[in-house]
């Protein structure tokens, strides 16, 4: 296109780069630079899934290298074998940070798992006796993915780096962590660290131990883990495999006469391989309810070789064959026996009160992997602490204002704490059954409280969608008014940590005195009440009477959701699926983490503001 | 999950890095090292869209560094303004690239177009007449996407980075190039180059021009542009606007007594605002039919300022109101006057009869903005030519074992030439009409020829996805037997230089003796002929009559297919969109560039087999 004339402003080199997540206001003070001691505003210790991914929303949500620090004591990031699988709700949070197209596109989606049995002919040994779909709820991804761990932490790391210069402090490692209120009141965790052999003594605000299994950060906190101490003992190998069994592509539980396998397939190679991973039950295992001979059970755990390993897998694939493709087909083997565990508290509290050290990923709950949960809880812990603290550290909260401390930061040991349990019950049932399907546990807690107003949401069936304090919120297609474009709700609630008003209005959206009217100019009057930026608005609409244009709806619609504003039964039956009564419509809060805060009654706008005020400080 | 014994092989590394496209086979010897002069196997010249996109293809297919050069006169990626719109089809090249993610995401999808004529109510003064669906046929992406074009380049730069250590010699023109067969017979094209100041000879083997419209290479050739001199004269304009015009995030053809405007709602900026890009007449305009002084040209031309351009926009608008957003809105602003052009002759060949020097994008055709066209045709010029020039110069194609001149690059120009005047001709009438409505074109031509065997294909609607050599393949859902993965027919066409056989079986495929267990059986035997890898097979199968494992269909079948068969009825009918009986079958050849090369019976094996030896050696 030659151009004859042409100006083009200095801005434009925005319009090329790629988009950063827009930071987080702060009305506190920023951090001040001082040049004694070593301070920040949160230290984590770990970069594994739970340590990378709070680091990340941090960074993202503003905390600059000034005021955040993660340390790791490993040189990279994991190269080797655990947690690989991604539940749906994670991938629809790795979606909202814009970091799923490379785990979606490369990762294996799982989406069936298939059970084998003894079977009655004796010549077949075991045969399938059914396949279902990984994912029985609904789900905006209807499947898991299997990828290497390693490869989630690369993804994470790689993003960080464009919020953090720093990024992650390496071959670092935690000596040990006080609360000293009297050396520094504002500042009073105390953690001295150690970056190849030098010593430094690093004081911060808050302390997160996302520091595994073994954490240093619970130990020198006091907090112990509960629970039983031992499961069977298992042996898991990754590897590229030559078999003539049929279901090898899908996630299996083989029980036959001579031992269990679960097949769980994996990500394509750079080879163009594919790789499988197989855990395999250890005959001859130790009973974890009677035997606690500590001889016992280490002579046993000795015996596990990849020899071992593959042997009894050949056994249980009977009649088929299976055995690694070539040498060298065998990625990463290891044997491991872990009973369910969980943390009493996931929080420390200083003499005022104040949450000041938390733990967060395997450092609060121990569980098998093969219910494919650990990698997810542990990035699910950090996707609800990352926001309060935020919030808290960012003179977002109402406390901030009061000085007194910071109630929304007792909320992450009372929601966290519940799901780890839930997560415990759930993989000792599954261990101990090896049903092999996942269950559709409630996945989330809200910030419940202030509710007694009336539910405007009919139904129960809360797996599929209905709009429910504590649950995320289910993504549905919708079609947007101002350009038609057909999209997922979802997106309109990506990670950066805003709290959005979800408005379904009701029937009556044309009628300037409606319910839908007046309560529209009512959250228009709200919204600037709080902290530029910090709330946003989304407005789905039933099927009305007519068709219309901006000038026939309140103007604080298009002056707050001119791009939010959808028609709500073009593709999915949005009403229907939510629970809500087109006739009535209906208001709902969602939190940054993308779960239901409470659900109202349309015309009670006054709910929301008092919901909406207990967590964030008005202007 | 602690282990308590572990092994890890070394090539983990490999597991958690982002993948590579695998590179092509080369049975040609590679590049020698000649101290003496700087030679290369390509040379390319520009690195717009089209320059880049060649450069990033040929990289991917093998050709590293000391084999491919890409110049640039520019100090950077483009910055400002131009083209800003990606077709559905230049969408689904992307995403066979792995670059759609941000594009889609970040980039504005514009899904519908409004027409807004004058009212017969005076008072009203225009009012919209009509929406439609922007994309009117069966896409993948059923909607365009605006973006700036700077961001595009980037996004291609970033990629190359990857898989080149130079990437683009920047602030390095071309001075000259000539063919200069008897200073060396196998690097005859000799270029003049200079980098800032330091001139330099380079010699190659092929060069390409993609140097825009008034491309060097293009003059140095002696090719000539042929067409029409002079187009209307239009401002264009980017910028964030006030407004209350209803329409503003679709694209619009505005016809207001007052004057025409166009409407392309463009992307979101870093500060959550949305761009507009408007196409606004110049009233009072060159009539290019018979005004032809250049005097009056130049004086209508000095008068286009951005002041003129918004009076002009403010009237079409009328009675809405549109404004600059605040001062500095506006980004880019420009007047154009534009022919319609094509170059005679695509490429030239040195004495032998060899192609030597090719021309791509807007160096061999030159055209109005507003269809949005332009940049989409210019990469897929690249696209065309790129696999072609890397089977050749890798020693893939029945001429590497001839001698011959290679027949493969006349087909660039052969199709390429016949695009570009598609395009023109369809510009003009656009530009003339401004109907606003993008027609769905005929969108790329095949490697035509052998045909003359029965077609299996039934219908005629070739837009709405039937097979047919010279079109694209249209994607389709279907859910993969190996696991039951829902997934696009696609992603199974990547972007790495490979053929596909595509077979639709018949029901007949759980006969042994049937035609398509006969023909899997045969396709099976012509794969090894070719080079390793560079046949891949893709298998859907109709309904059969019963349920079925891996023992009950040809074991070729696993052996090539194992993780690209398909069941074609459960989600998409794809039989029926193919145009293709279950009853019967048909067999399709797919490039590397996704265009379909021919369509046979199921059982003309013969005819799969003879068409390939035609482009691809064997060994």
């Amino acid at each position: 296109m030659p151009v004859f004339t042409e100006y083009s402003s200095a801005s434009r080199e925005l319009r090329v780069l790629p988009s950063f997540a827009p930071p987080l206001p702060r009305l506190a003070p920023s951090v001040p630079l001082d040049s004694k001691t070593e301070k920040y505003e949160v230290v984590i210790v770990g970069a594994g899934p739970a340590g990378l991914m709070l680091d990340l929303l941090l960074a993202r949500y503003g905390l600059n290298d000034d005021s955040l620090l993660c340390v790791d004591s490993k040189p990279t990031t994991l190269k080797s074998g655990q947690a690989d699988g991604l539940q749906p709700r994670t991938l629809e949070t790795l979606k909202s940070l814009g970091l799923a197209d490379e785990i979606l596109t490369e990762g294996c989606q799982m989406w069936q798992v298939a059970f084998w049995n003894p079977s009655a002919d004796k010549e077949k040994i075991i045969e399938r006796t059914s396949i279902v779909p990984d994912v029985a709820v609904p789900a905006r991804f209807p499947h898991e993915v299997t990828i290497h761990q390693g490869r989630i932490e690369r993804i994470l790391e790689t993003d960080l780096l464009r919020y953090s210069k720093r990024g992650v402090q390496r071959n670092t490692k935690l000596i040990d962590v006080t609360i000293d209120e009297e050396g520094d009141a504002e500042y009073p965790v105390l953690a001295e660290i150690e970056t190849e052999g030098q010593r430094r003594t690093v004081r911060s605000k808050y302390l997160v131990g996302a520091d595994g299994a073994h954490s240093m950060v619970r130990r020198c906190m006091g907090l112990t883990l509960e629970g039983e101490s031992l499961d069977h003992i298992w042996g898991v190998v990754d590897l590229i495999v030559d078999t003539d069994f049929p279901d090898i592509r899908r996630r299996c539980a083989i029980h036959s006469p001579a031992g269990s396998v679960m097949v769980i397939p994996r990500e394509r190679t750079a080879t163009g391989d594919y790789l499988t991973r197989l855990y395999v039950q250890v005959p001859g295992d130790v009973d974890p309810d009677n035997d606690q001979q500590p001889g016992d059970t280490r002579a046993r755990r000795s015996k596990v070789t990849e020899k071992t390993i593959f042997e009894n897998a050949a056994k249980a694939f009977k009649p088929y064959y299976i055995r690694p493709k070539t040498d060298g087909a065998v990625d990463w083997w290891a044997a491991y026996q872990i009973g369910q565990r969980v943390t009493d508290n996931f929080s420390v509290k200083d003499s005022k009160g104040v949450n000041r050290v938390f733990i967060a990923g395997d450092a609060c709950h121990t569980h098998s992997p093969k219910a494919g949960q650990g990698m997810n809880v542990s990035m699910m812990d950090s996707y609800n602490l990352a926001w309060k603290l935020a919030y808290s550290i960012h003179g977002l909260t109402p406390a901030s204002v009061s000085g007194q401390p910071d109630p929304i930061l007792d909320t992450y040991q009372a929601e966290r704490h519940t799901i780890a349990q839930e997560l415990i019950e759930f993989d000792r049932a599954f261990s101990s059954m090896f049903s092999g399907q996942i269950g559709a546990s409630e996945d989330g807690v809200g910030v419940r409280g202030l509710n007694g107003n009336k539910n405007p949401i009919t139904g129960t069936d809360y797996l599929s969608g209905l709009l429910r304090p504590g649950r995320r919120l289910l993504n549905v297609r919708l079609v947007r008014h101002a350009d038609g474009y057909r999209r997922d709700l979802q997106d309109d609630f990506t990670s950066i940590g805003r709290f959005r008003i979800l408005c379904l209005t009701s029937s009556d959206l044309l009628y300037p005195q409606g319910t839908s009217a007046r309560t529209l100019a009512a959250l228009g009057a709200i919204i600037p009440q709080f902290p530029q930026s910090i709330l946003e608005q989304v407005v789905i609409h039933p099927k009305l009477e007519k068709d219309f244009m901006w000038n026939d709806i309140p103007r604080e619609l298009k002056q707050y959701s001119e791009m939010s504003f959808y028609s709500g039964y073009e593709l999915d039956d949005v009403y229907s699926t939510f629970g809500v009564d087109p006739a009535h419509g209906a208001l709902a809060i969602v939190r940054p983490d993308g779960y239901i805060g409470i659900v109202a009654e349309l015309g009670d706008v006054k709910h929301v503001e008092q919901y909406l005020k207990t967590l964030i400080r008005t202007i």
